[in-house]
C-alpha cells in the first residue's frame, strides 16, 4: 500500500515568492513517513556503523537497502527464509530498495546492456548473472521493501570524457520507459503488496525529462523518482534538472530525488518540490572524518581540534554531541563527546570515531529535514532558507 | 581512596571442599565495584567498538586505560586539560590504568631497561623517551585513574626460545620491588587521591613469588596484582602460579590477576582467590568473529550459521542477542539479531558486525562474573562451577 497526503505547500506571502516545497505524510505497509524526508542508506542490510536502535533514536523513518548487493550477499535464499529485509536487519519501519540498475550500470566494462536486461559477472564470485526488469521485481518482492523502484538504465553524464548526446540520452530514456512497463506488469503479476515507483530519466535534457515524466505519469505509478542526477555532472546541470522535473510530477504523489546530496542540495530540492532524498554522504563522510554541522562542515582530522572541549555542533542533540542526556552544549549540556576526543579517536583509527561521526552526520541530515518540515508547517520556509544559508556560512 | 569490604568466602559444605573464592565490594573515588569483577580494556580511551552507554547497559563497573598509549596519544597536555581520562572518554565510573611497563617491555629490541627506568623510541613518532617509576606515577596522576598500577618489569616466560632462569627471574623481580618503593614514594609525594597497587612478580617460581608478595605486603599497598602471567607460558604453568599466589595475599585487600583470560581461566581464578580480572580477549576475539557463549565458543564465519535464525546465545540478554527488549530468545524474546545476520555482516566486513560481537562478548564476560557473584552470595559456587563446565562443554 501507499497513501500520500499533501498537508501544505509553500505559498507566496508578502515579498516572498513561495516555492514548490510541500509537506506531506506517506503511509506505507510498515508505517507512516513525514515528508520531506532524508533516508539513510543501508546498502548491505545495515546503515554502515550504526545500530538500528540508534537510527530510531535519531528519528529515521525510512531507510534504503540495495537490491543488487543483497542479491549477491546474503542472497535470496536467506532473504526468503527471513520473510524479507525487515526481520533480517531488525528494522521494523519502512524500507525502500533500489532496483539494482545503478549498481550493474556502475560495473562498467563488466556488464552488457541489451533490450532484455543486463548481463554481468558477479563482483563477489565471478558467476555470470542476468538482471532484468522482471528479476529486479522478483528480488524486491522477496525483500518485501515498502517502496520498490523500477529497473532502469541510469543515463550517464559522460562516458570516459564523452558527454552523452541528446540522441544517446533519448535512446536510454526510452529503454527505461519500456523497462518501466515490464516492471509494472511483473509487479502486478507477483501481487506485491507494496508500492512501485517509476523513475524519470532523460539525462540533462529538459525535453527528454518532460517526455519521460509524461509517459510515466500515464502509467500511473503511486510515486515517482528523478534518476540520473548526481552522476558526475556539474552542479549547475544538476540544479537545472532539479528545477525542471520534480514540480512537474503529479502533486498528489510522492517525489523522490535519487542520490542527492549535500545539506544545501536537500534544502534546494525541497524548494523544487522534492519529498524524499537519499545519499551515502552522511555515513561515507563520517568515516572519512568530515562532519556536517549547522555552522558549516568540519574536518575532525585538523590539528586545531586537538584540545577543543566543544562538541561537533553546540546546537546538536545527537548522541555524539549531547550524550545520553540529549541536551545540547549551547544550553548547558555537558554529556557529549568533545572534538578533542573525536580527533583523538580518528588519529588512533579507533572504531568509535566513525561510529559517533556516523550518528552525528545522519542526525544532522534527519534533523535538517525535521526543521524543514517544522518551517513548512509554520509557513516560514522562506525565512528558514535565509537562516540556514547564514548559519552554514558562519563557519564552525 | 580505596575501601575493600570482604562479604563472603566460599566455605566447605558437606562433600564440597570450598575454595579461595570471595565476594566483596571495592569502593573507589568514582564509585563502588562488586567483586569478583571483569574489567573491559579501553586502551586508547575507548573500549574498542563500544560506546560508553553500551558499557553501562551491560553492567561494566570499572574499565581499564593504558598509560603508555594515552601518554603517546592524545598526550598529557590534553589529559591535563580534561582533568583526566574520565571526562575525556565520558566514563564516570572507576578506571584502572596500567603502569606502561608492559607496553615498553613489549617493544622488545626498541627499548633498553636500566635501574633508573626504560629508554625507548616512541612507536608513534620515533622520539627518544624515558619511562621511570616516577614518570609512570606522574602520568597516572594526570589520568586520575581510580586504581594506579606500580611500574614494574614484566618477567618474560621466554626470550626467543630461552626460558627465563630462576636467577634471571629473581633479578627482574627484585628490580620490580625497588621500583615499587620508588612508585610508592612518588605517589605519596604527588598526593594522588587514588589507590596504588603493588604487582607480584617472580616468573614461574613459587619461591620468588612468595618473596615478592611478602616484601610488597610489608610495603602495605591498598591492593595487589599478580603480574607476569599470560605472557606466553604453557597453561599449566599459569594455573600453577594462579594456585599459588592470590590466596597468599592479604585477605582484606583486593587481588587483581593481570591479563587473564578465558571464561574458564576467570572461574578458576575466582576459585584461586582473585577479585579482579582484565583481558582484551572479549573485544579482540569479537573483531575476529569468535564469540563466547554459555554453551561454548562459536566462529561466526562458519558457513553453518548462514541461515540460522537463532541469536548467538539463546540465554543471553545482551543487545546483540536480545535487542532493545532485553528478553532472551530461550524465553520467547525475538528482538535479537540472528546468527545469519551476524554471519552476513562478517562476510561483508560491515562495521556493525564487530560492534554487535564486542557488545556480546563483553556482556558474556560481565554476566559470567555476575553469575559468579550470585553463586557466592547464595553459597553455591561449587555447584555453579560444575554447571558452568557442563554448559560450556555442551556445544553451541
Amino acid at each position: 500500500m501507499l497513501q500520500f497526503d499533501l498537508l501544505t505547500t509553500d505559498q507566496p506571502r508578502g515579498d516572498y515568492a513561495g516555492s514548490h516545497a510541500r509537506r506531506g505524510t506517506l503511509t506505507l505497509n510498515h508505517g507512516v513517513v513525514q515528508t520531506p524526508i532524508f533516508m539513510p542508506v543501508g546498502t548491505y542490510g545495515t546503515v554502515k556503523g550504526v545500530m538500528p536502535r540508534s537510527l530510531e533514536e535519531m528519528g529515521a523513518q525510512i531507510i534504503l537497502g540495495n537490491t543488487f548487493h543483497l542479491w549477491m550477499r546474503p542472497g535470496l535464499d536467506v532473504m526468503a527464509q527471513f520473510g524479507g529485509l525487515h526481520q533480517f536487519e531488525k528494522w521494523n519501519k519502512p524500507i525502500l530498495t533500489d532496483s539494482g540498475g545503478f549498481q550493474v550500470w556502475s560495473l562498467g566494462e563488466m556488464r552488457k546492456i541489451s533490450e532484455e536486461g543486463v548481463k554481468f559477472s558477479s563482483p563477489v564470485n565471478g558467476d555470470k548473472l542476468f538482471l532484468t526488469p522482471e528479476i529486479s521485481m522478483q528480488i524486491q518482492t522477496t525483500l518485501n521493501s515498502d517502496i520498490v523502484m523500477q529497473f532502469d538504465e541510469c543515463t550517464p553524464y559522460d562516458t570516459k570524457g564523452h558527454i552523452t548526446t541528446e540522441r544517446e540520452a533519448r535512446s536510454s530514456m526510452e529503454l527505461s520507459l519500456r523497462w518501466a512497463k515490464r516492471c509494472q506488469a511483473e509487479f502486478t503479476k507477483l501481487e506485491n503488496p507494496n508500492a512501485l515507483f517509476g523513475i524519470v530519466q532523460g539525462g540533462m535534457f529538459e525535453s527528454l525529462r518532460q517526455e519521460s515524466l509524461e509517459q510515466l505519469v500515464e502509467m500511473d505509478f503511486p510515486g515517482y523518482a528523478v534518476g540520473g542526477v548526481s552522476v558526475g555532472e556539474p552542479k549547475d546541470e544538476m540544479l537545472r534538472i532539479m528545477a525542471h522535473t520534480p514540480h512537474r510530477l503529479p502533486a498528489h504523489k510522492p517525489r523522490y530525488l535519487m542520490g542527492v546530496g549535500t545539506p544545501e542540495d536537500l534544502v534546494q530540492g525541497v524548494a523544487d518540490g522534492v519529498d524524499m532524498f537519499d545519499c551515502v554522504m552522511p555515513t561515507r563522510n563520517a568515516r572519512n572524518g568530515t562532519l556536517f554541522t549547522r555552522f558549516g562542515d568540519l574536518k575532525i582530522r585538523n590539528a586545531r581540534h586537538k584540545t577543543d572541549e566543544q562538541p561537533l555542533d553546540v546546537t546538536c542533540t545527537c548522541h555524539a554531541c549531547a550524550g545520553t542526556s540529549g541536551v545540547a552544549y549551547a544550553i548547558g549540556g555537558r554529556d557529549g563527546f568533545s572534538r578533542a576526543y573525536l580527533h583523538h579517536l580518528d588519529r588512533c583509527a579507533e572504531m568509535l570515531g566513525p561510529m559517533l561521526a556516523s550518528i552525528h552526520n545522519l542526525h544532522y541530515f534527519l534533523n535538517l529535514m525535521s526543521e524543514v518540515r517544522a518551517a513548512l508547517d509554520a509557513g516560514t520556509f522562506g525565512a528558514f532558507r535565509v537562516q540556514f544559508k547564514a548559519d552554514r556560512a558562519r563557519g564552525v
